[in-house]
């Protein structure tokens, strides 16, 4: 039995937020000290360093269930089955459902439950729960569809990545602007037909770095209360991505017994464009190779981090032709890998 | 390859709340009307539904991290394993660490990557996730460590169920004397032994079912504020688990093969005694028989409605023997049931 993807969706969110939406943002460092740069240097900086140039917020009316819905929609739609047979919804966030204007996620029933609901599916048997592994959470979710069609628990399993970033970002602290909001989703099968995944590596890392990415408070003085917000220590992850993915990623290969030659495109979380390129470098050069054209597509420039959204849309695009110069045909190997809170790495070694 | 329970652990909190801790509470309806009652006539009522004489609340220093931690603990060193060969830590709740007399959850990171920090564990392969799954968070955990020793994915998995009602109730609805806190956690194994896992059941209620438990404002017309709060539709929920818990806990055992009369106990989520009681005359009556002394142990009326911590304390306190009269030997069938927000169903048969 193999497992499949057959089918994928994605919701990129209507508002576009570009550079002069935080022109009038006060930005403080985590000392509590104003940034001596005027906020349009603060958005170059920032641009040089991520690539982002602009990011999609969600529409005040909408939440991250209501965004992985019309992801999952879609999906449902593209791999032409019928709903009622899905025996799993497995949906990965990390902030719930954050109304506009809020503070509190909610999360009572879970986001798949309200996707399941709205999606008007009757049968029972259909198991639909949550997950929270950070930025990794769509791609584990796969691992864990995977892991019980192999059980011979299921057959059929929808898995949708959607996040509202945007609702839990400090305004005052310039790494606001990274963040963005978006959904995917995908239904993964199990098949006779050769190809699917061909190997995964999941791992946590927790000893020394479980805390680089937290919930903590306003880097603003004057907020003295105790409303958290995301907050990263950006340089330790930078580091600690460029110590350990590249070579998750290789060991993943290698239990696909793919060679990289075959590999066609490599498809990285988008958190900031720089650091994905030292991935990439640093990945072929565990080969002694260097980079092919084109074998990365980015979404950051326009997308920015859409935290477990950002795989599943990036995959979406490109099987859709949405990504131009890349293209994929069947048989072509692609190559998942994500970062983030955790903090959690994880790859997929897939055949279209 | 069987998949067993081989330790269990539990953490109940220090702080029991007895029923005149709400002697000073102002309830009100669901259309902000105050009760017409006394406290002590609205306690005696309550107590009389669902037989809650005393709940358990964390301590103030302490999170449902924490006590998921202090539970795990206890099961690792009760399945005499060493903690660094634990391939998955699943972590089940709702509601993430909410910190005393405070509203927001704070799940970033996941509750177990830190319960994986706390046990200073190192070795990166041992995945930590958390699950959103409502009451029965912690049987489905055991389900999916299931999944993933049949898949050949894991050998030894921790699960773990930790949740802090008590912080986010609202102190004005009467429903708020139901809730609990609490923590338990249990090491399920791959095993060549018999026994263990015969069957399981899962199943998610979502059409008409999904919004029967909810995050809704506080029942005191005077709180203007957005913060919501854990809100049910009792009455609703009572009969829908009436209606299909006794079913699926038959699917189950008839799935396991076991006959009715071998079955020594039933650990069933406790969440109001008499809805348990009704559940389990109903289970009996679908095989034509009465219900056999001692078979459901309970805990409610001292521990109160704990959520995901309820079954793995009850299992864990059976079995070392802290749960008299109740007793069980090896070779003994139980059957465990869940039912909860999503609104989600499950149960496990097990072979001790």
């Amino acid at each position: 039995m193999n497992v499949h993807i057959t089918g994928s969706g994605s919701y990129i969110p209507t508002e576009r937020i570009t550079q002069s939406y935080f022109n009038e943002s006060i930005f403080f460092d985590e000392n509590g000290n104003k940034l001596p740069f005027s906020n349009e240097q603060i958005a170059q900086k920032l641009f040089e360093i991520t690539g982002i140039e602009e990011r999609r917020y969600a529409s005040p009316d909408l939440c991250a269930s209501d965004m992985g819905f019309l992801a999952a929609q879609k999906a449902i739609e593209n791999a032409k089955i019928n709903s009622e047979e899905l025996d799993y919804i497995i949906f990965a966030h990390n902030f719930g459902d954050v109304k506009y204007a809020t503070t509190q996620s909610d999360v009572l029933p879970s986001l798949a439950s309200r996707v399941k609901h709205k999606l008007q599916i009757k049968n029972p048997k259909c198991v639909a729960y949550d997950i929270l592994f950070g930025c990794p959470g769509w791609i584990e979710g796969v691992i864990q569809a995977q892991a019980y069609i192999k059980a011979g628990m299921a057959k059929k399993c929808l898995v949708i990545g959607s996040e509202t970033l945007s609702r839990v970002v400090d305004i005052h602290d310039r790494d606001s602007m990274i963040y963005a909001d978006g959904a995917g989703a995908s239904i993964v099968e199990g098949k006779e037909t050769n190809g699917g995944i061909l190997a995964h590596e999941s791992a946590s890392f927790t000893y020394e770095e479980a805390y680089y990415l937290f919930y903590g408070k306003s880097y603003n003085p004057a907020k003295q209360d105790d409303t958290c917000y995301i907050k990263m220590h950006g340089r330790k992850i930078y580091e600690f991505a460029l110590k350990y993915v590249p070579q998750a990623m290789k060991n993943c290969l290698d239990k696909a017994n793919v060679p990289i030659e075959k590999l066609k495109k490599v498809l990285i979380h988008q958190a900031n464009a720089k650091m994905d390129e030292a991935i990439l470098k640093s990945f072929f050069k565990l080969y002694q190779k260097s980079i092919p054209e084109d074998i990365m597509p980015m979404t950051i420039s326009k997308l920015g981090n859409s935290s477990v959204a950002t795989i599943p849309t990036l995959y979406d695009l490109l099987v859709k032709g949405e990504l131009e110069p890349h293209q994929i045909k069947q048989g072509d190997v692609l190559l998942f890998a994500s970062v983030g809170a955790g903090m959690n790495i994880n790859a997929l070694v897939y055949q279209y």
